[in-house]
């Protein structure tokens, strides 16, 4: 009987992986992964692995969770090594809790090997805290997708202390925004929209809540920050002319894939 | 003038840094480091980097804020590669917003290199979803740490859909407990407390709120997580024998010393 490793790819760059998923990857016979692990992490594990894709792509839902589920218990019944691979982090907001579920009823050992969730991936990027002693003691990780059992819930009665990370936000920014509200967010509050976090081609917008209906939406995968402790950085950024910007973002570029850092 | 780059030691496990964080460490001239950061990660550090402990042990404060914002700066214009290294990730809890303004102002080029946070090393240790998509659909990281300027405010209204983990408990998990259930959670709730999450020496305990009160502290730092989704893994921990538990937390325990990924 196998071992299983639930392992966080990261947000996106090949490099923000740990030291420890790395090792499990290169080691792994079989990787079961997500649609949301990019072709260069895949790129590290053995080519004598097994690959299998069990996102879901383009609205086609390849794998239902009970088939993924199933497929990993078999799996781990056949070899030594299996390891399923999320992105970000696998035990926020990746569905971990069933798989966990599956796993113990069947009697299997697995393991868990954290990722950096694609939160801390898009403040790096950023280059705001999440938290500020001064104006924002917490944060609420929450996310815009609903399951048909999970209605969505709105943060209710929030303290304007809280940073709040929308992970999924879907196509509708203006629905989002209406639901900010709705849980007594001022329209003012400032918002940073951040898209493929850590990867060459990410992108990253200023805004406050109430401009949120107006605007386009970024590629998917994407994160809304949310709070007060995100607007001074969006005055900073405003405050600077149009070549520091250019000069910043380039070097935030450069460093999160990794060439600064060589 | 140098590159600052803030940088994520992760939970204490060496091996949970990324793989970004390591080239990071072993390029710079200078690391300003938390005396959460254990000596395992300070190997890492090229042999000629000057090693600068900026952290606040056993109750004597050894450098104010101003003072460790005053010295990065020092080192930025001296060296060409000054890393702030932080325990967790830099931008959770970690002071950076006050360091970040600081070199902003100064005018110097900075980055952020992401570590994972303790959160996410205790879930991946207890091996337990922080959301599942049927209990918690949202997590907020909250502290009980407090700043004269930042009154402790109860995060009011939580829906019990919300997973909470409370950084640096502090040394009273009762006061914890009374917070919590003021904040209106029910004292039944599930806890799960952590100590030294992914070092060798790890431990950890399933308890529920009103059982706080009358609980040992663990050695810090510590992490309380909170909430039903935890609950399930309380109870599947209880339902074990004795041998289980003990195999399981064994296994916990040298997956993530590493032995088992070699």
């Amino acid at each position: 009987m196998g071992q299983v490793f639930l392992v966080g790819a990261g947000p996106g760059d090949p490099e923000l992986l740990t030291v420890k998923a790395h090792r499990a990857l290169q080691r792994a016979d079989v990787v079961l992964y997500d649609s949301l692990v990019g072709p260069e992490i895949l790129k590290i594990i053995s080519p004598s692995a097994q690959l299998i894709d069990v996102g879901k792509r383009a609205g086609k839902k390849l794998l239902s969770q009970d088939e993924i589920n199933a497929l990993l218990i078999s799996y781990a019944r056949q070899y030594e090594n299996v390891v399923r691979l999320k992105g970000g982090d696998p035990l926020l907001f990746g569905r971990a809790a069933e798989e966990i579920r599956a796993l113990r009823e069947a009697g299997l050992d697995f393991g868990v090997v954290p990722g950096i969730s694609a939160a801390f991936g898009a403040a790096a990027a950023a280059r705001v805290s999440l938290t500020d002693r001064l104006l924002a003691s917490n944060v609420l990780f929450t996310t815009f997708s609903r399951a048909p059992e999970a209605p969505l819930l709105p943060p209710v009665g929030l303290s304007p202390e809280t940073s709040i990370v929308v992970y999924m936000p879907g196509t509708d920014y203006g629905e989002v925004g209406r639901w900010l509200i709705e849980s007594g967010l001022s329209p003012e509050t400032a918002c940073l929209i951040l898209s493929k976090v850590t990867l060459p081609d990410q992108s990253s917008l200023f805004t406050n809540i109430s401009a949120l209906e107006s605007l386009q939406t970024l590629p998917a995968p994407s994160l809304l920050l949310v709070g007060r402790a995100f607007g001074h950085s969006a005055s900073a950024h405003a405050s600077m002319d149009a070549t520091d910007r250019a000069t910043l973002e380039n070097f935030s570029r450069t460093l999160i894939s990794g060439t600064r850092i060589s």
